[in-house]
């Protein structure tokens, strides 16, 4: 067989070759574009030409800072292509952990999206390995800074040349992007991709056994393209010359990303139940046309039964649960029908829904105890653990690989359990992560922190239900003897916080306890603390 | 990404884990089997077992001279995942032929379905390289023969160990299979495939843009698994859990393949144009249910449109066309709809129908003449060339490789145009076009439109020497059964074809003919007829 290796490369080709029409429709902050992909193709080589003359060379690690829209999509391909790395850095993440994981990941040129431009100009002086800050705008105006490397996207496009040559003796083993996940304590951990495990996984998405995307779908991706890949549509997209429809910083508004589904008619979309808790809601108030939806394809964390029946019954929309993870590219598994499920009652198949899925073709899937396998019983939790082709095997540069990836396989910390089926379902998490819209929130991380101020004794952060978020923190705080509980007190312990982490890690509430629960070796028994507080809060 | 491999093994874990239950139906000459995949895959590795006591080893290749049956699709896995390689003879090759393909792949061991046998023993003599003949029976009883190295499969089964481990260090690019394909002069020519070309060629086929083949489907194989891999089906079926279908001896009989659709329930099912003529006309004698059919795979050779008419809009069967060769694994293209064909008329949606189809993700076409790429304007003719990661980069120990195989591409010797659209068209073999007056007429355009006459069962157009223009068409037609064959029927012939193409196209003879001679897939060949007609005309 001929040694073709698999590139991303031939994904732009693809596209520009024989859908050179069909359009990428991208929301940006000020206008609705509408790119085809030839000039998407075009723009791309353009993008990998101006990004050389700044200095860009394989390997080089270029980070993007930026919502969904064209311009990151022009990213995604116009640095991998060109044999440098794309570092998607996560907008959420805290302040203190961005400057982090660009300095970790040492990228040499920022792409930023001017609404988020101020973010990083704060950040400019701790950033030790960033030459160029590029600009993303529909204009080629440069903010005002006092920065003297920030250059306009725009501007430098207008003067770059479509004449770009990517390279042709790229190794699919070739890292293509880089995505940092947030860990259980301390900073974040990078995830590498390659090429290989990239085209993969897109050959994945494209399965009938997978999300079946195809050239006559029109894609909506509303998981953030900092997050996960995107769940890999984006890369697909391309693959399958797919319409793509990008929302841009509106994209977690339900009320725009229900206009972008009826005006374009969009047949299949991805994102986190928050997002389609919001969207049910809207539903509830302003019917809409869902007739193009093929599917929703819905993970991150639990989706609700009555979500999942609400788009399943009322609205006819196939609802997909998925289970991924940024060290799994991310696609997993897909609560799709096997030939058995589909013969069964709604009730039987809205349970297969809220599974976490099958195994996608070319994915290997254990959940194991101390025993090994756990039967297939529906009953005897394990931990999930992942193999395959697009799973990471390592932390990059990093000591905490060892905790993940052993015998060859990644521990996903997650609790599960195998039905007779063979449908994944997650039954439980590692217990010291909260999922606060679909993003890790760590209680550790916020415990400890809680744990330095002066008047705090101990405390644990654990998930409380929330309905649109579906988890909140909620910190449980014993103070100090002689210190009042006040409520006052209270919200000095949340300004304390304040500033150290993202807003959205903050936690809701506090409460004032005697004693944190703990076990015989006096670890927080955070089982017991949710019971505890289930009864309370 | 971890280093995981892309090996056939992979599939039969994924069978036997998710759909141990899963039937693979297989029809042989004494009765109809079914076999779960639990079973499928405990006798794969039982047959690898046995294998290896003949003295397989990694790298033997083990020939099969067999029908569709589950024996054969033990073969198919039980050989390569224990790293030997599967030769699949042709059986329909020339006894001749059957000797040199044996001898050139120097098979040790032939598996061979007990009705074949006579051939092979007959053949014994010549074979030098085969230590083993293994008999695939319904019975343990070895065939009444002088040959003392004969086994029966079944017997050696029963003994075997399903405890065989297949390696698990097996590296993607070791090679799996081979198939021989015909040359037009000279001995067949050889393909090896490797695991790595067979894993990626089965997610084409699970594509969305592709086959779409998944778990839900019943595929029914048509085309012999001793033909281009039975175009995947078989491989790809066990990946994705597909309940298959295997019509043994029998499979090349309408009535037979009629039955298991109905009985079976089949999704899916592929073969050359021969059989769904025939199948068509079966049809027309006795109705049959044909509602679970989702599509219609065919490809060998060109497809007439009424046939492709007849199947979509009398039975609502989506009737695929693809192109492949033995070269290629060997799926290509496919007559799927775009977005942009699928709004269109009837009529143009036929015509999309009846092209080669659109290139598969992954696969790179270009159709080339002396002036290089030919613009996509339906009209243009020049050789098809493809290059991919599924496709054949030599001929096995042969020095015709460099005809064929050159700057990275393999000219497939086929002549084809590009439609607006970027649909490949094959107007002809290279070896086959006409060449008129320093101008070239398509045989297969003008066969294409004789066989949309009501009268026509089949036609073939050829080049004729002609003293002034060097070639002239003429028409070889078999007419229907009950219609005369009067020279007023060939004026008529002829009169539909003028107004559909330029007068200089138009045949200055027509022959009526009893058949057209096929080759052993049922193609139209033309060399023979060519000789035979010379002799006539």
């Amino acid at each position: 067989m001929m040694d073709t290796p698999l590139l991303l490369n031939m994904f732009v080709d693809r596209a520009e070759r024989f859908f050179p029409d069909k359009e990428i429709v991208s929301k940006t902050r000020t206008k609705t574009h509408r790119i085809p992909y030839r000039e998407f193709a075009k723009r791309s080589r353009k993008l990998a030409d101006l990004l050389t003359k700044l200095g860009m060379e394989r390997g080089t690690k270029v980070g993007t800072f930026a919502w969904n829209t064209h311009r990151h999509l022009e990213a995604y391909f116009g640095v991998p292509c060109a044999g440098a790395i794309l570092h998607m850095v996560n907008i959420r993440l805290s302040p203190e952990h961005i400057a982090y994981v660009i300095n970790h990941a040492e990228d040499e040129i920022l792409l930023v999206d001017d609404d988020l431009f101020p973010l990083i100009e704060k950040l400019a002086p701790q950033l030790t390995t960033v030459k160029h800050i590029v600009v993303m705008a529909d204009s080629t105006d440069i903010p005002d800074t006092q920065l003297t490397n920030v250059h306009s996207y725009e501007a430098l496009m207008a003067e770059a040349s479509d004449g770009f040559k990517f390279p042709e003796d790229l190794d699919e083993n070739t890292p293509a992007g880089m995505c940092y996940t947030s860990a259980t304590t301390g900073n974040p951990k990078g995830v590498v991709y390659t090429h290989r495990g990239l085209v993969l996984h897109s050959y994945a998405l494209g399965l009938a056994d997978g999300m079946g995307l195809c050239e006559r779908d029109t894609a909506l991706s509303v998981v953030p393209m900092f997050h996960a890949n995107a769940w890999g549509l984006p890369f697909a997209g391309v693959f399958f010359g797919t319409k793509q429809v990008l929302p841009g910083p509106g994209g977690f508004n339900p009320e725009v990303l229900l206009d972008l589904i009826e005006e374009e008619k969009v047949t299949l979309t991805a994102g986190v139940p928050t997002i389609w808790l919001a969207v049910a809601k809207a539903l509830e108030k302003k019917p809409r046309d869902l007739s193009s939806l093929r599917a929703i394809v819905c993970g991150g964390s639990a989706s609700p039964k009555g979500l999942i029946r609400k788009f399943e019954e009322t609205y006819g929309v196939p609802f997909i649960v998925g289970y991924g993870m940024t060290e799994t590219t991310p696609l997993v598994s897909l609560s799709n029908y096997t030939s058995e499920t589909a013969g069964k009652s709604m009730d039987e198949k809205i349970d297969a829904r809220a599974t976490q899925g099958m195994t996608i073709p070319g994915i290997d899937t254990r959940v194991v105890n101390e025993n090994g396998e756990v039967p297939w019983d529906g009953q005897t939790m394990g931990e999930l653990t992942v193999r395959g082709p697009w799973i990471a095997d390592e932390y990059y540069r990093d000591e905490r690989t060892a905790d993940a990836f052993r015998d060859g396989w990644l521990y996903t910390g997650d609790i599960a359990v195998m039905t007779p089926e063979g449908y994944i379902k997650i039954t439980d998490r590692t217990k010291d992560l909260i999922k606060s819209g679909g993003e890790w929130i760590s209680s550790v991380d916020l415990e400890n922190a809680l744990m330095t101020h002066p008047d705090v004794f101990e405390a644990a952060v654990i998930a409380v239900p929330h309905e649109k978020w579906q988890e909140r923190p909620l910190a449980c705080v014993v103070l100090k003897e002689d210190v009042a509980r006040t409520d006052d007190k209270k919200q000095e312990l949340l300004d304390y916080l304040d500033g150290q982490f993202a807003k959205w890690w903050i936690p809701d509430e506090v409460a004032f306890l005697d004693e944190i629960p703990k076990t015989s070796v006096g670890k927080f028994l955070k089982a017991k603390l949710r019971d505890q507080m289930g009864q309370t809060v």
